[in-house]
């Protein structure tokens, strides 16, 4: 059946094409199920009758789909994806009106302990360090400021190292966003960016619209700049819900709306591309601008590179923003915002704001760009982040109380969890303190501290110990349901 | 009459003191003028009957005063000091309310060939490269990632690099200000520390108090956060004129006041303690943040470092401003603020724009400041920048047209001159860059765009190529005013 599938085709399309969409099928409908071993070149050879060339071609393809990976000396394996362990997490209902922010204080006050170093942290959304590849971007950093001593330390251009830039550009193709250099500006890390946006496109006592949850940085800052927020509902696996953003634009006088489409902080969550493409065009209907936070774009655990919702502007209303601290340095502070229309002001916010971003670490990203290094390395992190996120859903499906949802994003390292509703998680964060192990409760992603039944994790780093804590955890939860 | 008078004294004070201040007299009063040599230690031995070491004593207490400097295998002789060329720039006269800032633009379309390479720069108040320790600095950044690989790559606390601080608490003591390393928040360059004071202290449609000139970058900044502007009127020498400010502050709701005691740019002023101390005693009794900016502190020509206005700071209202820019690296990007008692304000603005400053260069700028090369590299670009500013002012005097006047600073690297009131300095600007030279007009230093016959020249370059632009300009200027 197999032969003829493919013989009935091979006139159209390419033979090793037709062989990886039939493995493909296979692995969908689980015949090979994660980590299973799938048969070798030579084997698949003699059963469909083709050549060895077309085999590898076909796995190759099925390689860059993320479905398949290779183990030396062993043979192909189907990737880890992750299970539907636990059903999906609520939706937030709207809110009425737009609200002041006040969460500062409420921030700082929950999570005075952050940086402890006795603490299990399951908080703060820090890459593992142990998947930041140190050694090699010292040393390319090191080589960089002996060859380019003096450019190194002056100042440079306002809007950022051009060589980066061309390095940047190039890189958002995979986002399809087709970007000239001159239409990027370098900045100081993702926030930054936001930070200009907000500052390039509002003005205090605006109203912009937010997701809901959203990660309560964005709250911060608009404490600081004194913007209303309006919280959107958003779906857990696919983000804001255009229906009730449109029904926000109708009621509110909305100056720009900031979404995160892929694998947001903190629901994890990815927007189809029907959704950004809706999301932009309801947005440019009506002129207001879309500030895209785009930082965990590239730890997709999806076979391709979600698409950008820039990809989908056609007016310049969306600001582009994103950084290489997630996967590379956080340290070096180094991020870019693609303002599209507002690249005047982004400028002057730039050049009044700090002047540019420091020369060397933009130096030494773009030479991590250059030579290659830096998808190797991008493939490896997605790979054990992907499993460590696997790993963590599983730990909750199995510690957590009866009735815990969560969604097990398909990228990022965010993972939102709700507990059932007679858990505060306030109160089980104050317990968990008491163990050593720490988190961020749900109202801290709210303007309204709604989601008092939810918590965030950290799933950038796995241990035998991170294990344990996940158990205490789900034992505290679960002495709180009063079961 | 000289021993006699030592003797006299030599009872009450030290000897070799009274033997600088003798010295110092006969420098002050012309005996000995800039570049002379002054009698050897033998001779004056000799002259005083005292002894070898008291000489030595006295000559090394006039050398800390910044009087006299040894040439090796010469001697010692007297320090150039900047002659009084010129009569000072007139003050400008008071505004009477406060002014929207609406200066981007103006300052886009004048400024658009700063950074040409093709035109000789005396604009933009870049440090000279040549003075910057780019080897050196180099060599310690690429070593300090060597020896922390994973510390420099990884985000590091809000509050910036803790043994960074301490150094710069030490530093600190020099400008009068006792502050422990917790007090102290790095940021990247003073710009991004005056913005985060002012989003720490006002709200947009604020009214904040200015000198008037004033550089700006500032006027950019208060521009982008819709802050309105009263422009105070300064003192060529002694900077901002109190009684106007006083006036000021009783006529207007005034949120803050920004002020740049020494060396400012563009005058160049450096405000006398008193004034400081009274600038500060009237805000504070006001209620009003004084927001300070002392990035030219350590570039000063006067014999010992002047205070910062915080020194006198007794009710946490002072929020100091400066950074490493000017004297050590523009392109790393490391600055500092103490901001009193708007600390919370101001970790909220650092946590959520851009959460920390770069890793690396905050260690690399440590290690240059504790192995004690900073202080050696400041005594010599102080000498040679006074030397240059010195030139510069002497060129004006030589070239420029009658009545051209300038105050010729004791410090920083800025040189704001006056030219004969019919000379329309955007008209200069036009007809100099087709000369290839590039300067900033007046206006740009004023909300309202006055000082139209001014002009800010970058002192801290000296070379042919620049004295022949001085006289280019000089001639340029003299035909505008139709003699």
């Amino acid at each position: 059946m197999l032969t003829e599938r493919l013989n009935q085709k091979r006139q159209s399309t390419n033979l090793y094409e037709q062989v990886a969409n039939h493995i493909q099928r296979l692995i969908e409908e689980g015949t090979f199920s994660s980590g299973d071993k799938i048969p070798s070149v030579r084997k698949l050879r003699d059963e469909l009758k083709v050549s060895i060339s077309t085999v590898m071609e076909a796995y190759r393809l099925l390689e860059d789909r993320g479905l398949i990976e290779a183990h030396p000396q062993s043979g192909y394996y189907v990737r880890t994806r992750l299970p539907k362990i636990l059903s999906c997490p609520s939706i937030s209902t709207m809110d009425i009106k737009p609200s002041q922010v006040n969460i500062a204080d409420f921030v700082r006050m929950v999570l005075k302990d952050v940086g402890k170093r006795d603490v299990v942290q399951l908080g703060s959304l820090q890459p593992d360090p142990e998947l930041v590849p140190f050694q090699r971007l010292s040393a390319i950093l090191a080589g960089v400021i002996r060859r380019k001593k003096k450019e190194s330390v002056m100042y440079d251009q306002i809007q950022g190292y051009k060589p980066l830039r061309v390095e940047i550009a190039k890189r958002l193709l995979s986002s399809g966003c087709t970007v000239t250099p001159e239409e990027i500006i370098i900045t100081s890390g993702c926030m930054e960016a936001i930070l200009f946006a907000l500052l390039a496109t509002c003005n205090p006592g605006d109203t912009i619209a937010i997701e809901s949850p959203v990660f309560f940085n964005l709250l911060e800052l608009l404490e600081l700049l004194r913007i209303k927020a309006i919280e959107i509902p958003c779906h857990p696996e696919s983000g804001i819900i255009i229906e009730a953003l449109k029904n926000s634009i109708e009621d509110h006088p909305v100056k720009a709306c900031v979404v995160n489409p892929n694998f947001s902080t903190p629901l994890g969550s990815l927007m189809p591309d029907k959704n950004k493409q809706e999301l932009v065009s309801l947005l440019s209907e009506h002129n207001i601008p879309l500030i895209e936070d785009d930082i965990y774009g590239d730890l997709y655990f999806t076979p391709n590179r979600p698409w950008a919702a820039k990809a989908y502007d056609t007016s310049g209303m969306v600001l582009l923003c994103s950084s290489f601290s997630k996967t590379l340095a956080p340290g070096y502070r180094v991020g870019w915002i693609v303002p599209g229309k507002f690249k005047e002001r982004i400028e002057l916010a730039k050049s009044a704001g700090n002047y540019a971003t420091a020369t060397p670490q933009q130096m030494a990203i773009r030479e991590f760009l250059i030579d290659g290094g830096y998808d190797r390395h991008l493939r490896k992190i997605r790979r054990e982040y992907a499993r460590r996120m696997e790993l963590m859903c599983r730990a909750i499906g199995k510690f957590f109380p009866e009735n815990t949802r969560s969604a097990c994003p398909r990228g990022g390292i965010s993972l939102w969890v709700e507990l059932p509703k007679s858990v505060d998680s306030l109160e089980l964060y104050k317990k968990a303190h008491e163990y050593g192990i720490s988190f961020v409760p749900g109202p801290l992603f709210s303007v309204r501290r709604k989601y008092k039944n939810f918590i965030r994790l950290n799933s950038a780093f796995w241990s035998d110990k991170i294990e344990k804590a996940l158990a205490t955890l789900g034992h505290l939860a679960g002495e709180m349901t009063g079961r």
